[in-house]
């Protein structure tokens, strides 16, 4: 039995007449000899709607509350498309998270997944059902409702994908993932196949094209993923294991985040524990820290510097202001005009040089680095937000359109 | 532990500031000393709106999933209760159906309940939470969604008091039951008390206050409902078991229904198996005849009326035109300007003359009778659609407005 897992996005079933558009492609798999299982997520709008009546009644809803009233949004849209395609002929069962059952922990608004009973889906199968299963929402041992958090929906695709040994195809509004953001690169070009490790680093830096965690996700359980449009036949691009990503290139993409802010503490006396002191307090205060730098010390002070995310840089600021004092600090600088440009690229495991290049490419467009921090497969830098769009539009130039010569044919861990 | 079930209908939670006045009286009935379970029906509208959506898809959507549509209604309104109750310091739970669980058949978009869970419901009570109970919905035995039909949420809340033998409050639009349509009868007064039989007869015959299949629900396990308005705090009427029913009086109410049709089969030869032929072909088109009407002989003819829904007469008409031909009548006759006036009252049956009455009170203003149709605490006459406010008013205005005088005292069946 080829199964094929097919998870619809949101805006893919906006509309009753966009359902039918999925229900088509769900039919064309059929057609072709897979037996399909569609995951959908709710109509587009409607979760923020149902997000905001929850809020009008207070600013913090009960959790429980929450994912009871959220969890409509996914059952109303699986009962849509299971009509549609019965209409269409073609014999479909819509299951709830609870009927699957897709079982999670009991953590509330984002809950993990723990299992997923395949039997009722694998019957449904066999007897030529396409079930059509509601994405985002999982059921806890003592069936209360839960939901998995924005975007789960990818996860869902992905766990049932695992569970049942299939391919994934995630249909979104947009056609694959790009080597740049095309608004920004007009020259972007679209990524035919790409690795989990890569698809990760471009999507934590901003190329939403899939939750994240669904992609660690797949990568756990070497699930093959094809994003694509839905509102087309082209082939999109394929998540995939490493060994399988057919051409490695030294860059896969580059990408810019502009919603982070610097804070500089300036001439901190370098001493143990200083840093702990600081960062133990925002992590009390649930800020998440993304980019850290320190100096070398001179005369036993060093700067400091890192990025938090915009909207918490007011109170990341105010409360390293306050250890500044305690630990004897000069000053605190916030600067909220930063944008952190990367290249993301597996080759760079194996290629020399790709760093050096890239802050020349910098350095030749008159650009400031900030700060530099890079992981095995990624190199960021922390520039003036003014030059953001420069450097990404540059960095594409030189690694994407006129780097496939460097592209390296020496890869390791080939095979399984 | 006393236990209250408390059900809301959709204008009743129609908006969020609705929704805080229902759990405003929650909160009284908690504080009076009451364990209380909410039974909630979807926010006005929202059943319309996705039955709308669904026919969208097809005239005839399938069945299962419109069940796992419309749940999404009440899943809704329930969430948002529970949000609401906590946000004024009340521990809440919303409950779906399958929660509960309240277990049905499979005939789905008319489930029938078979039984209720209640360990669930009592735990939480006994811990102080307040349930919200899904009205409307159940679960089958083999987990899939079911609803109960139209207004199915009274049957909820009454299956419910019924399995935890509690008291069952029914909030709704109008302040209680009416002794005839107050739009018709200015001088209509409210019923402090109604038995489950009057009540059923009253109901089936457009005093739509409360779905009639949960006040036979109620009759069957002597549940007490108070039927009230969720817009005020004074006493509705209470519908109970016979004997609990404080002043029995000959005419309980007076109502009248326009929505039928009459259907005259002329000179139909008089012989055995002629009525069943007619009223077999009427049953296997799923129709439902309501009054029937057949005259004495004359010469071996006779002629033969009967009512239907305005809705199904033509689809009667040439079903009788068709076995009219076969058995020799004469002509089908139509009639859609008809309306049927009924008294009810459980002192009619140890009252004599109620019927000569109520002929005497129609013929005085000239209105003619067409058929009657008599049960133990019900006449109905048929009439002219254009006497039939007038008819009410008057009927009114001699049996409940003149009428004091004729109570009966000689009730049967006092206690139990």
């Amino acid at each position: 039995m080829k199964i094929l897992v097919q998870k619809f996005g949101g805006t893919s079933v906006g509309t009753l007449e966009r359902i039918e558009n999925a229900a088509r492609k769900v039919i064309k798999a059929v057609e072709s000899g897979y037996r399909v299982v569609v995951v959908s997520s709710a109509m587009a709008g409607e979760t923020d709607a149902l997000i905001e009546t929850a809020h009008r009644i207070s600013e913090f809803p009960n959790e429980r509350e929450m994912d009871v009233l959220l969890s409509t949004g996914e059952q109303k849209a699986v009962a849509l498309f299971a009509m549609t395609l019965r209409k269409m002929g073609y014999p479909a069962i819509s299951l709830c998270g609870w009927q699957v059952p897709i079982v999670t922990d009991d953590v509330h608004t984002k809950a993990r997944i723990r299992k997923i009973g395949t039997q009722r889906i694998r019957n449904l199968l066999e007897e030529g059902y396409i079930p059509v299963v509601a994405g985002f929402q999982g059921v806890t041992e003592t069936w209360e409702i839960t939901t998995l958090g924005r975007g789960g929906s990818d996860t869902t695709a992905v766990a049932l994908a695992a569970a049942l040994r299939a391919d994934c195809e995630i249909y979104t509004d947009v056609p694959g993932v790009f080597t740049a953001d095309p608004r920004i690169v007009p020259n972007a070009k679209k990524v035919p196949h790409i690795s989990y490790e890569e698809m990760i680093e471009l999507a934590s830096l901003g190329a939403k094209v899939m939750q994240i965690r669904s992609v660690e996700f797949a990568a756990k359980y070497g699930v093959r993923i094809h994003v694509r449009s839905s509102f087309s036949d082209e082939d999109g691009t394929w998540i995939l294991p490493e060994e399988e990503v057919m051409e490695k290139v030294v860059v896969r993409g580059v990408t810019v985040e502009t919603k982070e802010s610097r804070i500089t503490v300036v001439r901190v006396p370098d001493r143990p524990g200083i840093a702990a002191k600081i960062f133990k307090a925002l992590g009390d205060a649930h800020i998440v820290v993304d980019m850290i730098v320190q100096n070398v010390s001179h005369e036993g002070y060093t700067d400091m510097s890192f990025t938090v995310s915009k909207t918490d840089a007011p109170k990341a600021e105010e409360i390293v202001r306050k250890v500044a004092q305690e630990i004897g600090a000069k000053e605190v600088v916030r600067d909220d005009r930063v944008a952190k440009v990367s290249i993301v690229g597996l080759g760079m495991r194996s290629s020399y040089g790709t760093a050096g290049m890239m802050f020349d490419v910098l350095a030749k467009n008159g650009i400031n680095i900030m700060a530099i921090s890079t992981s095995e497969i990624k190199i960021s830098c922390l520039i003036d937000e003014k030059y953001a769009e420069l450097a990404v539009r540059e960095l594409h130039e030189a690694f994407i359109e006129e780097g496939e010569e460097i592209k390296v044919e020496d890869e390791k861990g080939k095979g399984s």
